[in-house]
């Protein structure tokens, strides 16, 4: 089993329930549908008929309930059955299984493990999806790659050198595995890997963002938090310039297994500048979709490389991957204790806050 | 093995063996090429070249044998081999097998069991596909499904009302699983489900042949005859007039497994009025067609989930399924009985009159 | 395993690595990505990253080194790396598999066995793809289905009456395994088949190539050398000139294993006759094109047919059988030698040579 079971995931956009649908989405390999109830609660249920395996979601809503396509049965939201085509006694079998669902920071996260211990307030705190001083610019990937890769992805921004030329990677002299890096670990979930690089041409992305064409200062901080969770801290400012008026942005990259080769990756990219410039929100969303779009090419290549030959990855470990290493050792002692200890609960910590780091250039 | 093995089989319609032409179907797994004689005998043979098992249908007819693509070799329709390139003397492992194919009520049988049974006369009677006082609406839809999964759906025609509401399905307050039905066996193979619907809203399909807007009483009679023919008897006619002039259909569904996951569905939708009306044949193949397509779509996932979650179906059991499950116990038994009992032969038996039925209702 | 592993294979046409590309290729299994160096010298690498596995070939060429896409590690052609990001320090398990390549008769050779044993004098003399006193026209086929197929298909050239009547196959009366095969085997690799076929009609293909409509002289001579090379010897002249004004063809076949179930197949078609004639040879390239369609056609169906049914093939051994039998068992000997002999290294030897063979009819 490659995760962890009792954990909150992202399981969508809260805008993506509103109205009277529902949305059908795959998560740790088991189908699910998702609704909001006319009370305005949201709620999760196997997207699977008890009686004849069809999914839920090809048939209907009627009010609160989803209909089956084939013979009418209906399930409230919490899986109960309220209807059975042609009788009046419903069998007690005849109900589907619920997952807890809840809304947070802008969010949808759902609970795939042991119900009875999905408290919410395990849920991280990852605010700038829907903070007032934070504008996001959001969007999803399919990627058709096992999660990890992703998140060694993520925690080895060096790769953003030679994959991301034409957005928010230096180039030439100025190859980011050339600026050293300090890997920590928090807690015991979180993993963060911290880069400064003074004194660089701005990449196209952030001479956009800043709307300045010199030389600039960058910082980046990569983290994970188990399971699933990445988030990428970058501040932009130009040389000569103070660091707290730094452009910043806290890039959320909410991945959740689909199946065992396959991932959700939800995004927002939250800025803490020209907060209402809506074209800037637009222009973002479309660089980064580009940006994700070149890894999805290379995590895609990865995976048939990983199915065709077998064993881990890396085989070889540079200095570049640290980071991505640690936060594979951390998911695989925290699945490790979930399987030894029936007491186990993860209790996710996001020790970041919205102060700028101390940094040791200018 | 979920297939009976000695008992006929459709293989398709007569017709489509007019000609100087061959068709190529698999049957139970197997690959089979069938053609006419030019005496007018239909043949059917394994559709693979003994030499290099090239399909013999990627080559070509001549007169009455088949010729391989690949090196010439020629077939008569017994499976002899006529021809071998290069020498005069053919070996005697040369030859292709052959499978009994008959011609009966307009349709072409196949018999891929054990030869020496197979007994024409254990053709069932069906024949309202192929009679002067029935006009037939025939056509075709390969199911990508089990066919017992075609059963099931056959024989709980409950279902209309869900996945039918365009055509044949009584909605709302009228749902076809409220009316009561009648299950029966009938000898070792037939298991028979009678339902009555009187003073019913016409669905759009009885409203079109009986060409009447009002109320309508309905009868419909689901049979399935092992291993895998279903009937479909109904009779509709308008609230206040005599069952006697009703409007009657003897909707002929003659499944044969493709392989373990797919099915050949040959269908004939025989009525007994306005027998000339051409204009009405084509109406009724279009909506049946229509009604059909609705059903593979169900099926069809039906087949990636019991797939994907494995075990029997249906995994729950309502009312709705009594004439479905009676089915697959009759089914399985006749299976079981030709595995232990090598002097077993199954004899088919329709026991359907062209009388109305003994209605309940006026 | 079907692959004698310490032998030279076509692994592409020298022209490919023109220039400052370089060509991916998949060779007995394994992803080969193969370039010519700044001082000429060709070179091939395992495709793969020893850091993630990308495919060295979805990164770029930068001098005469390869650079990794993901993360900009670089290699040079002996496979050493050069450069590691962020790092000064190579770690001495970043290097990837280098394989010897090398070229000869116009032609790319790669040996994927053990690399010591990869003696260049071992490479097969098949001059005549690049040489003055004949004319190549080129082409390449990817087949799907084993290469073992194809040789079977090329050392039983009676097919060409069923598969060929379009180009080069005799039809009717003259059906080519009705003239006798004389079949023989030379040295420890090589099988040769030899038939005559005098006072014939010209099929398409050679009434072009000798200009001429009426009856002709023709032989075919079909060779094949393990493990994979054919090469087919035709020569054509009217009847009652002399053979020693034939025009002649020698036909390379260079198929090497891609996989188990393809085949790369590089061809050459070299004559001896109107040399110069550029649009004979453009017509020669599109005649032999349209042939090795139609053979891709069956080898392919073949192939299918071999998957599902299992077993050898031929089942059914016919008289055209004997070259490509013998030919399957010299390569099963082959095979088996390098099982059991460390020592064993095969020396093919393509004992022809550019004279009219002797023949029977005048």
């Amino acid at each position: 089993m490659i995760w962890l079971k009792n954990a909150w995931y992202v399981a969508g956009f809260k805008h993506e329930l509103d109205g009277d649908n529902f949305v059908a989405r795959r998560f740790l390999g088991t189908a699910v549908v998702m609704m909001r109830n006319s009370d305005g609660k949201v709620a999760a249920l196997r997207d699977m008929c008890p009686h004849r395996l069809l999914p839920l979601s090809a048939g209907r809503r009627v009010g609160d309930e989803l209909e089956c396509g084939y013979h009418g049965m209906r399930f409230d939201v919490s899986g109960a059955c309220t209807l059975a085509p042609g009788q009046t006694n419903i069998p007690k079998q005849a109900c589907v299984k619920s997952f807890p669902l809840e809304e947070k920071h802008g969010l949808l996260w759902i609970w795939m493990g042991d119900a009875e211990r999905a408290d919410p307030e395990l849920i991280p705190d990852i605010r700038w999806n829907d903070h007032p001083d934070w504008t996001p610019s959001r969007g999803y990937h399919h990627i058709k790659a096992d999660f990890r890769l992703s998140v060694d992805n993520l925690m080895d921004l060096g790769h953003e050198s030679w994959v991301h030329l034409r957005t928010i990677g230096q180039g030439e002299e100025e190859v980011i595995p050339n600026y050293p890096v300090k890997v920590s670990i928090e807690g015991e979930g979180l993993v963060r890997a911290h880069r400064e690089m003074p004194n660089i041409e701005a990449p196209p992305f952030f001479a956009m963002v800043l709307n300045h064409e010199g030389r600039i200062n960058r910082w980046q901080t990569a983290i994970s938090l188990a399971p699933s969770i990445c988030m990428t801290d970058f501040g932009v400012y130009p040389v000569g310039t103070s660091a707290d008026g730094a452009y910043r942005s806290h890039v959320l990259h909410l991945l959740t297994p689909e199946t065992e080769t396959t991932t959700h990756y939800f995004w927002s990219v939250a800025r803490n500048q020209r907060l209402d410039d809506e074209k800037l929100t637009e222009d973002i969303c479309k660089a980064i979709a580009q940006t994700f779009d070149e890894d999805a090419v290379v995590l895609e290549l990865q995976q048939k490389q990983v199915e065709a030959e077998g064993g881990p990855v890396p085989r070889l470990a540079l200095r570049v991957d640290e980071a991505p290493i640690r936060a594979r050792r951390v998911l695989d002692a925290l699945i490790q204790k979930e399987k030894e200890d029936p007491d186990f609960v993860y209790r996710p910590q996001l020790m970041i806050e919205d102060v700028t780091p101390e940094l040791a250039m200018s």
